[in-house]
């Protein structure tokens, strides 16, 4: 049976293949699924079919051709429509591979096909009303391109504090947009620099009665969309260059009294009336707050799933790459693999590891939050709607620290495990860290964000301690912490290598860690309010080794038990369950060993033994592990013209593949330009020397 | 008293640096002394003045372009002559901190100006004769310009696997050099892409009588010096783009019989005679491969010294960027400083610690290092002599990991640290990732470095357990192992956070740790090779956990160790001291958390309390020294010109110079030259769809 999955190029990989324990192609079809492989492989095939697309590996694009590069391929992903609005409507799932695939190609035009047509239109359509409509459709035929305007110069984690202004004038019926001073300039806009025509500015919204009632989102043309000439009143440019994805043009914008219609507020959460009365359906502020900044909350959990994908196409180089690379041997005639060494299996396994929990849990999460929005789409009101809410708030804001930091880490490992050809711009590992890395940053800083999650479960803990409230929620992340006194009293019981790889070893330990640091970071928040002045200072002196590693171990803990979950489910097929298990034992092992001495501390650990079986057990996943690596990868790899890798090209013919990458270089051969420099005006030796 | 040291302009970081507890210009004249100090500047200035040294933040480069500028910078730099050969030789600290100040501007600069003339002039001086001075005045005049030819495409750490050949020909009294593959093209040889007229080329010498007698240095010419053309039979080219350091040219060299006169051999470890005998001074192979590849071991310790330096500009622009910027507060109408937040000063005071740790660390054993090269070029053969080289090959070899890897994190934090202005690349904590990167990777890979230092040290263990052999070596730096016995019987003993505060703690358990681990590895090396088929396996099946956890305490202690001389020497200033003392302690203890479950294992920790003193000391160290935090920056800061981070200037104005630097960038606003691909054809929707 080949599930329609196509053979791979013969060559020096098959010597690894041929030992692995499983049919790759049968995980393909498990993981993905025939209809989403296939899907997958057209689009990859439609991309490496069109000229537009083409590219050299290691190639010096110039940041402005970047830009227009990037452009003319959005352009013509209208053109492709691989999602018309219905399919994307009805599986969003699919929408969401559909990213995957275009974001392994290159994230900057998935950045800047997203941020005009979700960021921009979406956001249009969730919190305007039928008077701009008209923008949204001019988003869909590209009649006009549109940009989020949110962090300021001075302002990015603290989104209350912007300063742009927005202030009625009921004689004009118009709103002035005023930047106060350029430290209120809106900064860091996606598609600012150089394409949008239109932006949603968020600004304080003033009335004439010189009432301020806070942050709302305005439609504000910044571009001509006849010329791309920037309109009046309006200083628009380019932030210049970043450490990547340089294919988006970030921007900066200051207003001058720019003057838009009444009509052009995004009324949902509050209007003003054409005499200048502020009307909201709330009566909260709060709550107008977080409904206006509502927007905002999908895209971490995308941001967990394109991490992951920087890090399979990290390890995929990484892996064939060590696969082939042979380097010493305990012969002086015969070198082996780098593969074969400890040390390099110690290095990338792990990764690979969490490469495929974390698949199964951003898969999961993205379901939890369709689950989640069908039900704001059905106005649902219920008090589960609302918990949904809390819960998937809570998981997206550790889920994004969690992949983004596995990845980085991860493709500065793959980096250094390929040596000095890591190194090299073609082989592609700088792209992909330097691409990865703002995954840290943006929607959310990783460290502020995971005080969201960690008050979220100290929330649920307090409810608990103090009202007897039980622990639950709708997707049952937390419900075990219900039994925290229980759990509290567990310890560490394996006692040989074989039965500390078995997953519910660091599954039990990790549901006491979370129990654990629950309790501490409660006591010691306690403390903190006891001793400080006020509650702002108790939350910041309660971070580090308390509320931070509660919201890391939380969601690592959830991760792990999703995996899990698919490891024993009745549905995976047998062939592949042996794997899927020593995956997941290890991904849980290994994330376990940088909390070891808490684990020690609360006792849940004493002596000697379970260090050492924890590292044993490591080593031997990652021994038995080695042969089915390559075979893992290609799971999940795309085809070679995406990678675009020379040393982790599929037929595994790393130098043929390198050395003609490098040959084909632009002027390699060539002297350079500036050749006389070398051959004329000899320096004179000194002649410049000056006195101290 | 100003100590010659130049006030630093007044602005938003006046607060801090009224809050310091020492005199800033007090520790800059203890640290460097005022001589070192005014040669600084003088290096700082003569660049600043200089046109051909003028940058502008953030500006896109092309590769081509970069190697231009780089050449020509390089060519000025013999005209400013900074140091002439002599000074060089009289005083090689100083020429260590001129490496300093050029590489804080441009490494690039200073690997393409060191190839040259250290490690081309420098190998032939040193594995050359009489015969081949001319290649060194060459080199000093410019006529030449040189490159030191070692890697192959397929080899890199295993450098005895090299497969370039030089054949004697007797009959012309030449060696024919030839690649026999493209694997063996000379790979990855810094120069060698653009400039290189010469190379020194390891290859595998071949008499006429059909033996190889190994590795052996050559001087080939590549390219003729008057054309830069290269020279018939030579393929020379330029490998392409790389991560970062893109104004030297890496590149390729493949030759195809390519004759070169007898002479061309570096003879001082083997000689041919015209008539093609092979004739040396070395009886045991080993040692000649050891001595003709002596001239790379220098290296190792100075790249821990530049992995300092990219630590020192990253820390520099991340803690000048907390002091400034400002985000939420315990009111809404004030906020504070990032700095203020227990998170930002646990995620970038730690490694503040360890610049300083680090800074004194390099010094000293390039002082270890000094001493040793004087007894070599004294030609010194005492048991001494030799054991200095063993001791300085294993704190070469662990200090590069150790440097590297703590610059590399370091760098990624500052950037994390520093939100979305972290990323823009005008502010350069990319290009210093990127440019420290390949710290962790050339002249050895880190992990193969590593065990290095360990066969070093369990050599030492083995004579004192098999033959009773006194643990001692000249630097001192394992002479505590000889008390191995009664270390592994201490036990962490503070037992207040006041205590553990005290540096003497984390260095008793380093101490500890050492022992423990060294004990530990042995018994793993002797049960792997008890049950391996080969001493091969059995040493890399011992590194994880065991051999590399051994090298890199090891290298922790030392680094600590020599820290807290400094800190406890009579000369020490009174009003340096305590600040000095707060950094080594949090030094310590900061590296020493990472192998907390180490400690527990082996029983030194055990209970509740010794993870809590620990995780407590390091808050309180950090929340004492961030009002030190700025000064402690500017003594090592170089100007704002060195710098080149808008966000990380001297006087604090991270707003205005950020905005400035923003709106003079290239075509900032300006609209794209591509603005008709957005006004005119406009795509049609899902015109180029398919079907699947």
């Amino acid at each position: 049976m080949d599930h329609g999955v196509a053979d791979l190029p013969s060559g020096p990989l098959d010597a690894y293949r041929r030992k692995a324990s499983f049919n790759w192609k049968e995980m393909v079809c498990f993981l993905d699924g025939e209809e989403i492989h296939q899907f997958k492989q057209h689009v990859f095939k439609t991309l490496e079919n069109d000229p537009l697309f083409a590219r050299q590996p290691g190639e010096d694009v110039s940041v402005e051709r970047k830009r227009e590069l990037n452009f003319l391929r959005v352009k013509q992903l209208f053109r492709y429509d691989f999602m018309t609005k219905e399919k994307l409507m009805a599986d969003p799932w699919k929408a969401m591979i559909l990213d995957d695939c275009l974001g392994m190609y290159d994230w900057s035009m998935v950045a800047k096909f997203f941020l005009n047509t979700g960021m921009f239109a979406g956001t249009v359509a969730n919190s305007g009303s039928s008077r701009h409509r008209k923008y949204v459709e001019g988003i869909e035929d590209m009649t006009l391109f549109g940009c989020f305007a949110l962090t300021e110069l001075s302002h990015g984690s603290n989104t209350r504090a912007m300063r742009t202004t927005a202030t009625y004038d009921p004689s004009t019926k118009e709103f002035l947009i005023n930047s106060p001073d350029f430290e209120a300039a809106k900064f860091w806009v996606g598609n600012l620099g150089k394409t949008a025509t239109h932006a949603v500015v968020f600004a304080q919204l003033h009335t004439p009665d010189h009432v301020c009632h806070g942050l709302h989102s305005f439609i504000v043309p910044v571009r001509d969309p006849k010329t791309l000439l920037a309109l009046p009143g309006v200083l628009v440019g380019d932030m210049g260059k970043k450490l990547g994805q340089n294919g988006l043009d970030n921007g900066f914008v200051m207003f001058h009294n720019v003057r838009i219609p009444q009509e052009n507020l995004l009324n949902k959460t509050g209007d003003v009336t054409p005499d200048g009365r502020y009307v909201t359906p709330f009566t909260d502020p709060n709550k107008r707050f977080g409904a206006s900044l509502g927007a905002l909350s999908g895209g971490r959990i995308y941001i967990s799933r394109m991490s992951l994908m920087n890090l399979k196409l990290a390890l995929t180089v990484a892996i064939r790459f060590s696969a082939t690379r042979r380097q010493f041997g305990p012969k002086d005639t015969e070198e082996i693999p780098v593969l074969e060494y400890q040390l390099q299996q110690w290095r990338l396994i792990p990764y690979l590891a969490a490469a495929y929990a974390l698949e199964h849990f951003t898969k999961t999460i993205a379901m939890n939050f369709g689950e989640f929005k069908i039900g704001q789409m059905m106005k649902e009101n219920s008090h589960r709607q609302a918990e949904m809410g809390r819960e998937i708030h809570a998981i997206g804001c550790c889920s994004k620290p969690l992949g983004s930091w596995i990845a980085q880490r991860g493709i500065q490992e793959c980096r250094e495990a390929c040596g000095g050809h890591g190194y090299l711009a073609m082989n592609r590992l700088g792209d992909l860290r330097d691409d990865n890395d703002p995954n840290c940053t943006y929607e959310g800083d990783n460290n502020v964000l995971l005080q969201q999650t960690s008050t979220y479960l100290l929330s649920l803990f307090h409810a608990k301690l103090h009202d007897g409230v039980r622990i639950q929620s709708p997707f049952h992340t937390v419900d075990f912490l219900d039994d925290f006194q229980t759990i509290l009293k567990s310890q560490f019981t394996a006692r040989t290598v074989e039965e500390c790889m078995d997953p519910e070893v660091p599954k039990a330990a990790y549901k006491w860690l979370v129990c654990f640091l629950l309790e501490e970071s409660q006591k010691r928040l306690e403390q903190e309010k006891a001793s400080c002045r006020n509650d702002f200072d108790a939350r910041n002196n309660s971070q580090v080794y308390y509320c931070r590693s509660l919201a890391i171990t939380y969601s690592e803990h959830n991760c792990l038990q999703r995996f899990h979950e698919l490891v024993t489910e009745r549905d995976t097929p047998a062939g592949l369950r042996p794997v899927l298990r020593k995956l997941c034992a290890l991904y849980g092992l290994w994330s376990l060993s940088s909390h070891m001495a808490t684990l020690y501390q609360g006792s849940y650990m004493s002596g000697r033994k379970p260090v050492e079986l924890v590292q044993k057990a490591i080593l031997t996943l990652c021994s038995q592990l080695k042969d089915d690596a390559v075979a893992l990868v290609d799971v999940f790899a795309p085809t070679d013209f995406i990678l675009n890798s020379p040393i982790g090209c599929a037929d595994g013919e790393l130098y043929k593949n390198l050395w003609s990458a490098v040959l084909q270089g632009n002027q390699v051969l060539e002297r350079p330009s500036w050749w006389k420099e070398f051959c004329s005006e000899k320096p004179v030796i000194g002649s410049l020397q000056s006195k101290l």
